[in-house]
């Protein structure tokens, strides 16, 4: 067992292409988005574990030999046939939650519970240590927030307890695991994913582990090979909607005109694959304005697609007029009808021309961040390669008491 | 030959679905639009024959005298094989056009004579007569104007030579010909309609024939059964645009994307069968709420595509988000980047509804009517049934003094 703190992060996700046609058997593009979760483990002999969000409010911990003395024959991995519902409800009873607890909490706690239980419980002693986790994701945008948060715990958990080492060398600043290792790392962090969703299709947490971009297709998921960092902004319009009801409306409208709806969807499935090929070829080659121009053409047919099929929503048009109005060309990301867009930040725009077109989202009420997708997958780090804003999450929230409820 | 006055009135057309799709050889909804061109035809004996347009400012007169002495057998319709390039260097010699003339002063007066030589010189003499049009559309709006005034003057040309009889009978207000005649009178139109455009589809003029709705591809035309009168705003935003560097920007799209663009052009295809289908539902049972909710669902879908094949503009979004924020629906009609656009007025909507859009629109500063599609062809009326304005605009103008060029 290590025991030196550790510092994890990982990336939350976009789709870039192929939103609502993935559900209907078409390829979806994924990207990893450079906003992050970051985790930071401290091991320790306290006798405790605690788990500390920052953002989302919650400090809990746990007597590790309460713990120890549980029967946790329940969360057996071998016996798949074990549905993860009732392995659920018996956690709820360790986890011993407050009547007041949300949804939201529950969850990130039950999940947090299982991942330290299933990979640690194989040590001679449940450790004792401090994880706090902090994100620049916001919570509920389908930005993968949970994937990137199961992602951290599963990488940090797994080593800690020296199931896989910790790549980080002398002098690196940060570092990745091998492909084995990641292959652990987000076998169980879609574990802790299923803890939190049910039935997630595995996508986020491969694009959290991974990084770059994946093509996903009926299940089937496989990376795309040294995709660019592409400059963007990610705009939050935060227009709630229900991802639920808006599947629902695309479904409905695919029964009602087949024939144009069909048709539609395979056009979609096209600029996903399109994509796909500049994407590599920029890999291949030095990227020219040509591929940019490609890339926005892609961004403003698929726009259109997905109002066609009818998830847009007036913000979605108010967030592309605005950009387009700036010469930049954008496109709803995820579920739509509100949500969050994506601009794409051609590399010859200044850093003015940026700040402008931040402002009139701001002015339009929307959150908008600069950052960019292709980016690195779970990572290590030193905690002098970190910025001041996330090690100031970390460190000073690690500080606080913490709640016991046991 | 008749020594009545006529009083003859063609609509003027939009597509409803499949304009560009209709160039790679889809299937267009071409519509008759209820606003018409009007044409007076007043024969007498005074040995001229004169033509008056005042939308676009043309008084022109000819002596019949030295019109008959002319050499006409270059008309001859026999020979499919003179290209009407040469017949029109003729007339234009006949013609005597100022050196000051634009090109479409030039086009309407050759198309006038050309229609006038043609079906007057197997009379035994030249007829004397003066011709007024007036025309509620706007020219050059992609409307079918110039076939809406091939198709008057072809009617009323033929009435008069009495090719085909007045069908107007005593106590009728407005009468239309029978099948065969109408063939007779779209042939002649559409032999205007190549004077001006050299190579028309032939949409136009069959439009402003026959009204209500017809199907076209690839060269094939036919009618829909009785299509129901649908109430529409017709919008003008007054943007300038080119049909041809549109069309060719399609193209080109499609030469780039032909894997996302060709499944696009198969959806739009799609989307004007269905209109096609409810427009027949509508004529056969009585038109339900659920006809007019289709037809909006076709119309925002097909204004997406369109967008998609890049062939929007800036001031056509605003067209339909000003409309769409009174519940209505809208789309480009014709060639897009600007020019005119339609939007459905349910059955339901009040004139305080209507008339609120209608400010909204021109507040915008587009020109804006309330008018209908799936409207008559090509009538003819007693004077007692034009409304005043028409009546004003043709009659007021007939008391004008005409320039002679010969």
């Amino acid at each position: 067992m290590l025991s030196d703190v550790l510092l994890v992060s990982a990336p939350g996700k976009v789709i870039l292409h192929g939103e609502h046609a993935v559900v209907h058997g078409k390829v979806a593009l994924a990207v990893a988005l450079n906003l992050r979760t970051f985790l930071q483990l401290q091991p320790h002999s306290s006798g405790k574990v605690s788990l500390n969000l920052p953002n989302i409010g919650i400090k809990r911990a746990w007597d590790v030999a309460r713990l120890q003395l549980l029967d946790m024959s329940f969360l057996e991995q071998g016996d798949p046939t074990v549905p993860i519902l009732e392995k659920l409800e018996k956690l709820k009873e360790v986890a011993d939650f407050p009547e007041d607890c949300t949804d939201h909490e529950r969850l990130a706690v039950l999940a947090f519970l299982y991942l330290y239980l299933c990979i640690c419980r194989k040590q001679r002693a449940l450790p004792s240590l401090d994880i706090v986790v902090w994100s620049e994701l916001p919570p509920g945008a389908g930005l993968g927030s949970s994937a990137a948060y199961s992602v951290c715990l599963a990488a940090a958990l797994l080593t800690l307890c020296e199931e896989i080492p910790n790549p980080l060398k002398d002098g690196e600043a940060s570092s990745r695991w091998t492909a084995e290792d990641l292959e652990l790392i987000n076998k169980w962090a879609f574990q802790g994913e299923k803890v939190i969703h049910g039935n997630p299709s595995g996508v986020d947490n491969a694009v959290s582990t991974w990084g770059g971009a994946l093509r996903y297709q009926q299940g089937k998921i496989s990376s795309l090979k040294r995709p660019p960092a592409l400059k963007i902004l990610l705009i939050n319009t935060k227009v709630p909607r229900s991802t639920k009801a808006l599947v629902l409306n695309v479904r409905n409208r695919l029964l009602k005109f087949p024939k144009i709806v069909a048709p539609l969807l395979t056009s979609i499935n096209a600029i996903s694959l399109e994509c796909e090929r500049v994407l590599e070829e920029m890999a291949t080659a030095v990227p020219a304005p040509e591929h940019y121009l490609a890339l926005e053409e892609l961004i403003d047919m698929n726009q259109h697609h997905l109002n066609a099929l009818g998830v847009g929503h007036t913000s979605l048009d108010q967030l592309c007029q605005v950009t387009m109005a700036h010469g930049l060309h954008s496109k709803l990301t995820g579920a739509g009808g509100g949500g969050c867009g994506i601009t794409l930040l051609r590399p010859d725009l200044t850093g003015p021309e940026v700040e402008a077109v931040k402002q009139a989202l701001t002015g339009c009420g929307f959150d908008c961040w600069e950052t960019s997708i292709g980016a690195p997958g779970v990572s290590v780090h030193t905690a002098a390669s970190l910025d001041a804003p996330v090690w100031q999450a970390l460190d000073g929230l690690c500080a606080g008491q913490w709640a016991s409820s046991s």
